[in-house]
């Protein structure tokens, strides 16, 4: 099966399912809870789920599939309240909650979707014991995932961010979750502890990489292909891995911290090539797909393997 | 044992508890979860939590200890993001998490309590089937307590409140948790399905009394004893229990929408007595707390039942 056909039907299958459990609900809040979950996405960190049952388990989604709606639900959670504090008016194309409704509504609506996870968790239909120890993982890794969002907040006003510093940043803020959304889905299929642990290996690594793979996007990509203003982070002087490696080999980026034409943004693009930083981001971002995709090496081969190597690989080779 | 004796012993515990726990941890947000976590208040959930155990089961309440916590830790997450949304600066005595540090902090210090609460019933040593029950229970509760929030929110710019919505609001915003404080304690302890549903009407109808009584309190003690500005709920035009039974005898208070001076407060007290609105209002709470105590005739007589009793009379004796 081809990737873009899998994720096409997980994201329907999603879709269909977020609407069956939440559309009877008519209170404002819920509203406003329902409102990012209906609008349908890529539903990476599901099918990420489903491909780890099934590549354990064959058969064993369909018992467990409220487990990938938790994961979901949790990753909806946080781009609510991350938009209240990005102050972003803009998600997936449509205005944010916090815009459309207020921030009192927006902050409880990410409350809601949060408690909904765990009940959602607690509806999967396996025993309890495997359950419990997802709700231990999913409260953990959200944790970690609030430490990575104030981490990035705190990294703005700062200038001396290390390499080890972002990667730890993204790896809580971004691949904590896409290696929950795998780590859920072997565990709950029935999987051993060493390849539950694989997977959450396997989703931070890919997320990172994912990470990384954004920032190359946003410098390199012109506007009309990626649908993001070329260069930003350089113009708001953001730490991204460019800019440390950049600064590690004596680079100075602060002087394009202003509007920029194509002609300065093509001038940093030649800086940044010729002194071979942007070779050395993106080998970074693909020794971390390699190392995820290695560790996967503990399964048997399977359809299932194979698209989960395809995502992999997805993560940095997306134009956009 | 003496309820404050009781509660006391309780709050020492549990404050040390959350040392244990938590004190290790030195990151900026870390430090604002644990920030009102360390503030020693009543402690009225944890107690709830294991005189439920313990009428159910004498000794259980140590090894599902962390459930108490887990309750506590949910109630802390409410305040904090209670706090941003009401524009609240002071909590405890003391500055507000966003005041102390900034709005996204607080958001994030919020969802890290709330992770951290479920982790903290995985904690807890019981068979897995009642710690998922316990997930299922706390997530649920969190949705009404966030539904109960934002009808209170709603209620500020209506005047045509019913009896009826502001009973359903205060049970959810107040009363569900005192509830799910109880039958988690029972629950855990190992009790049958009535009991953990006794503790759940229990603790939401003391939770209802609770709100009734304050209203009574904003309207007729005294600053100097409540600690809290006299009448303000009239004076704001809020819609309490005692504005809206005011209203249904045709009693128009709008007209008290302004700095009051101590003769109109006492002016407004002796209009809303010669009405029988406070015996009203008042029966309604002390009925409340009855049909509560009604409730625990299902359990064996114990000190801990007595003083589950004294909890619920407590609620409306109390004179701030």
């Amino acid at each position: 099966m081809e990737l873009m056909e899998y994720l096409t039907s997980t994201s329907k299958e999603v879709s269909e399912l977020f609407t069956s459990y939440y559309s009877d609900e008519k209170t404002v809040l819920s509203q406003a809870s329902n409102y990012l979950l209906n609008v349908e996405g890529k539903r990476l960190r599901p099918a990420l789920f489903k491909l780890a049952a099934e590549s354990v388990a064959p058969g064993s989604s369909k018992d467990i599939i409220s487990g990938a709606l938790a994961v979901e639900v949790t990753h909806t959670f946080t781009l609510v309240h991350d938009d209240i504090m990005d102050g972003d008016i803009s998600r997936r194309g449509r205005p944010t909650v916090h815009v459309v409704w207020n921030e009192p509504i927006a902050i409880l609506a990410g409350d809601v979707l949060f408690a909904r996870a765990f009940v959602l968790l607690a509806d999967t239909h396996v025993d309890s014991s495997r359950k419990i120890e997802a709700v231990r993982i999913l409260g953990k890794a959200s944790e970690d995932i609030c430490e990575g969002q104030q981490m990035d907040m705190a990294f703005e006003t700062r200038t001396d961010v290390s390499a080890a510093e972002y990667l730890e940043m993204v790896r809580k803020k971004t691949g904590v979750l896409y290696g929950t959304a795998g780590a859920l889905g072997a565990l709950l299929a029935g999987a051993a502890p060493d390849i539950v642990s694989a997977f959450m290996t396997f989703g931070e690594h890919i997320g990172i990489a994912f990470q990384i793979q954004d920032d190359i996007i946003d410098l390199t990509r012109d506007t009309a292909i990626s649908g993001k203003d070329q260069a930003s982070d350089i113009r708001e002087g953001k730490q991204t891995l460019i800019a440390i490696r950049a600064r590690e080999k004596g680079i100075d980026l602060t002087p394009y911290q202003h509007d920029l034409t194509s002609e300065e943004i093509q001038e940093i693009i030649s800086l940044l090539t010729d002194a071979g930083i942007i070779a050395e981001v993106t080998a970074e971002a693909q020794a971390y797909v390699d190392s995820g995709i290695a560790g996967l090496s503990i399964l048997p081969d399977s359809m299932e393997k194979e698209l989960l190597v395809r995502i992999a690989q997805f993560f940095i080779d997306r134009a956009y």
